[in-house]
């Protein structure tokens, strides 16, 4: 496939060349788990002998040592191009590794030893894939800053409460990641993470994923009620209702390459349909739908699109590195509220371009992409999750592009609800 | 539903307030219907009962007497906000039945005796609703107007050969009518039709319809296989390769309904989301999602797109209408381009609209309604259908409204390719 | 030009025979008014010889007696086919004589006799069309409810002072209809209009219209500087802030017909490049542009753009029509945002298919359009004009839209704000 | 400006920096250019001595040494952000003095001494800007790889014949580069470059140019009758009818740089109104437009719109730059199609992008923007020339964008039409 993305870095080529080699296994599988409804175990199996899940783990433990968040995209983005639900999944995970490995980096970098001993003891586990974390950011209706899930403190750790969904990966997660907010000494909350360990006492992986696509995906509810996790596994961040600098890049990386995957999604549905109309007829005519004007047309907006979705992808995955070459201490609000900026955008464009992209391979179908038996109709539910998938909400977007945009404060409302609330008795 | 479209008619308005009725109910089974893959089979003995089946039959034959096909489409739209599937199924047995009674008005009009009273004998069935009739148009890939499937004559009658699909209805049809070619004098081919009745030795109904959506329609592949069918039941038409003025509101009126469904589920999807966000709170916000500006927005442009298909929807049903109101023989091929013309143009205005508005509804539910449980998930996957279901194809469409509307043959490819292949020996 | 809107009256259909014999002679000077930044001065003179500008009077009085706004929407968009500017200009003043008319007609039924005698007096000069009206309603930067200009009370009237822009027709207006507010006894305003007759001191018509389109349509400034009006010439109406039902049905009319004249720009676009297309060659090539594939899918495109504004052009002007039907008396707040949502809807899809549409015809005029010399390049600056003609802005009308959509008050923010001032010392 | 698009090399950067501060200069003369329609002779004469129009010259001879397309293409689009005449006049020289030093730096590097010391000739006049170079590429109606100007071969040279449209710059220009075919010995032609001096008898440089933007562009026809030219001063290429593998690459940087004005009109406009919106209120309002949902929802669209046409600008330029890293003799005709389908959908995201940026400010101006007085009724004329500018015209992008996408022969028409005029007697 020409003008494809390609990786920066020695690392993220090695890292691609192995997604592109599991995708076409994938792809043999796709169907069977979007009509089954069931997670793609089998996938994650694979993706841990080969070594990609570890890709991001330092090479010293066995991992790939990908730094780079425009190479992990591109990578999520093939692995999608055979199976939208392994390439989230995947990421999920990947994302994980990358911030352990980013810290202890960080920690190893500064001498923070507790920092880096700590993670570095968690780091082998990581780099031969022996174990799969999940997270647990969204929940129904709250806004991304103002997480409603709650730890509140007890002897030696604290209570947890709360309800997720779209956790991805959680069908077989070892650990969960849990965004939640933590009671501070004022009275108000800040955010924060929890670890919580598969099979804890009080967090009910449900099971019930059941969406109209990825549904090989595993993004399950996960509920906790009264669960108790120990001190050391929580990590409060900043106050809730603004994204903190502390850990941002984390959650950018994690999240942004999963717009890859939708990259990936809208060029299997061109490779499909290109590869049809070479080869198709109508009858009575003779010639293949690749002669007809018509189709020529769809697929130059086809290519179009494409090419914006890989350039806006490739552009912003390359800033969102800039930022990465650098310590975190040196990252600002305004470079989080630049990145954030132009990775929205970037949502945006690839989100749009994907769902175009689907669209016209199904209109150059004819009708048979629209049979549950064509790889087109898992391409038009798949692709349809991109916009949910990440911060922030497609009406949030909006105006938080808008307001960074126009430099104002991005989070106005909630910061006058905040003075509004830490006002009151 | 303010602003919604209206029947022109007294008769119309009695269709489409049963139409409300009955969507009222199906929406209740709608859901299962999607999930199991079963035809709505109930639904159409409700309709049998309500005498909504018999609508376009004469009163006097104990229909309701529509011959709008303004107020059809109208009724069709109503049905498909409680279920998509059972507004085009129904839409494929009305519209057969408006064509019978339109050949009987005629026959009646012009003293043709062998017409009413041949039809004359089939509508008093078709006023009980005591049989279901399904149409076999469309085939893999060949254009509209050039059937493959062939009716070759034999002693008495033909024997048919060929493989239809979308057979919308044909789980539970007493007869299919079939499109088919049948050669004659000259070496050459005529469009026709052919009646075929349930159980007919090589008829095979393959209950095989499996899609992304419109599950309940039960669209399944008929394959003839040297299937006899008396002479009596078979309608030669004009030349391959064209539409010929005699039948051809027959198949504008059967189809254009078809265009109703779509706007249906749209509404459907508007009505959805604006409940849901008249009630549903953002934590930790406590107005309703309503009074959120991108709430609006987006409602905003739901509401233009709406506005548009239904205007576009209602003139070009109203200027049918006047055609239907003259004889056959009154009719030109130039007034068969122009309403094809506006006909396709409004396909195009109200499937893309109806694909905004579910679009923009999924992005209001924000997340839930990616879930298999919501409503929205089905109604997202329904609305693709609409290209696919009915003459022209997206890709044939443009080429023709733009070849009409300046003036140059819609089918001068087809039409060079019959030169030369009646000039080959 | 085929699927073109059509009167629905017979006096309507006179209006768009005149109209269209108008548009014929107007279009042989659009270039030279544009050019030469001069008043459509000469057309007027025609219009008023013709009757065409006496429209909307009744037929006692000399005038064609119209009082359907479809059919005065349809007459200014065959005018505007011929000159955008002369569109625009006569539709200011026939939406005045609608105006007055309606109010006499009004009158005379309720037995108003100060209002029938009153206005009888006018509609002789008006029939005649012997006095030209415009209109002052828009101001820099505020909002459509909220007029900064005053008319504050003196003995024996009101002294007004403000500043009107876009006052379409200023040129050689005998009067001027000016939106302003009163100060009421509540110490609060009521929004209400002035007739300012020609050559009124302290009145000034600053000559100064130069846009990058609409150039013939004279739309001043018009400036107040302590300027004098009798108190018989001033008509208080609703509290300002909101859209009350007195005298809403003019501002409907007056303002909705303009609408038609970016369908009459947009289909001359369409007229223009279709006969261009039909004859012109590129060489090598022997065959004329339109028989190319590109050219007709973009055509099609043009044409899915005019069927969709026609037909909302025609539906909402027909619901403009059941309304004027009833005595002002019966309409309500609820008809009036229901009749406003369909009209900024429709302005909204008619303004975006005509600069789809002129766009698209300067894409097929391959750079011939982009020329000073072509009709293309005015239509592109003219049809601009579109969005800013008429209340709402189109910042305004999404908010609009979406909130009475949503069945929230439109205009909450403003009431809020009134509340706060009201209750301000 | 966040996000723009920064030079990738230290010359580029140079080249960048000297591009802004003209900009702002520039950009106080841009109204009067476009009022007069004055060619913008003093931004030459300040270009050619900041040595901004030598940027492309070796350094040796003056020059900045600016070899990067992409770099060429940022400071064209900073340039267009004063004044997008200015900009498209520049890039018409500068491009031109790229192709000489290009072929010079071939010649030097293959050890052509013919080339580098004849253009070792030519160039210290380009280093120092001591001669203005035009192109006359564009043709009316005519397919850009079959032109129709003619260089017939006579004693010592040629004559040539034909009429040139666009020829941006011709006001001043001491050279033409004039694009026509020449027969050749089989009966056909190739195409080729003349270089024609200012004053050749026969060639006329009409001053005619009035079009509805880029009115300082000075780009007048140019009709050739009966025009000499010295065989020295043609170089025939490739047969006519494809792009050949020669040259190619100064075609793809002249006119891939002028995209990039086009970027930079948008950035203009946006710089604009979000200035606006920052510092005016609407009465009765005192928030600034800013704060308002609607103008946030504007601008969000604004970035999303400008972030896809600067990553898609410049991924596109790059790879391009990375072929001119090679000597000719590596490009193959591959390579050509696969830029060029780059280019040409970079070309479509970009002008689409722009224009929608343009229509968003001035919908957020409120009207004042369609005044003559505004910048951005400048912007909205200037940025429509985009689609026409270059090849291929946005007829026949689509068609050559699928093409080469569907793996067929770009061309194909005319290569049918080549054998079936070759094969004739």
């Amino acid at each position: 496939m020409k003008f494809e993305l390609q990786a920066c870095t020695a690392p993220g080529q090695r890292m691609v060349e192995l997604a592109e080699e599991h995708a076409a296994d994938f792809a043999t599988r796709a169907a069977e788990h979007d009509r089954e409804n069931t997670f793609v175990a089998e996938n994650f199996d694979l993706m841990k002998e080969s070594g990609l899940l570890a890709a991001a783990a330092p090479e010293q433990f066995g991992g790939l040592g990908v730094e780079s968040a425009h190479d992990i995209t591109v990578a999520i983005s093939r692995l999608a191009r055979g199976c939208g639900s392994t390439a989230i999944a995947a990421n999920m995970h990947i994302g994980s590794v990358w911030v352990v490995t980013r810290n202890w980096l960080q920690g190893v970098a500064t001498g923070d030893t507790a920092a880096s001993e700590g993670l570095g003891q968690f780091l082998p586990v990581l780099g031969r894939s022996q174990a799969v974390v999940s997270g647990a950011g969204t929940e129904s209706g709250s806004a991304f800053v103002f997480p409603q899930t709650t730890a509140t403190p007890v002897d030696g750790g604290y209570v947890i409460n709360g309800h997720k969904i779209f956790a991805t990966n959680s069908d077989i997660a070892d650990s969960v990641t849990v965004f939640l907010k933590i009671p501070d000494a004022e009275g108000w909350w800040r955010s924060g993470i929890a670890i919580m360990l598969r099979g804890a006492k009080g967090m009910d992986v449900r099971g019930n994923w059941d969406a109209m696509g990825m549904r090989g995906s595993g993004s399950h509810d996960v509920v906790f009620t009264d669960c108790f996790v120990p001190a050391a596994m929580v990590f409060p961040g900043a106050p809730i209702g603004e994204f903190g600098t502390d850990g941002w890049l984390g959650i950018a990386v994690t999240n942004y390459a999963l717009v890859g995957a939708f990259l990936g999604i809208a060029e299997a549905a061109r490779q499909y349909i290109v590869d049809q109309v070479k080869t198709r007829r109508k009858p009575p005519f003779d010639h293949v739908l690749a002669e007809r004007p018509a189709t020529q047309f769809q697929v130059a907006e086809i290519d179009v699109s494409l090419t914006a979705a890989r350039a806006a992808l490739s552009r912003t995955g390359q800033m969102i590195d800039e930022h990465i070459a650098r310590p975190d201490s040196e990252l600002t609000r305004d470079d989080i509220r630049d990145l954030m900026h132009q990775w929205q955008c970037t949502k945006l464009i690839v989100n749009r371009a994907a769902a175009d992209v689907v669209d016209r391979a199904l209109a150059l179908s004819g009708g048979a992409g629209y049979l549950s038996s064509s790889v087109l109709s898992r391409l038009y539910r798949d692709v349809r999750a991109g916009p949910f998938m990440q911060p922030l909400s497609p009406n949030e977007a909006f105006e938080y592009i808008g307001r960074v945009g126009l430099g104002l404060e991005p989070d106005a409302e909630i910061r006058s609800l905040l003075t509004h609330l830490k006002g009151a008795p």
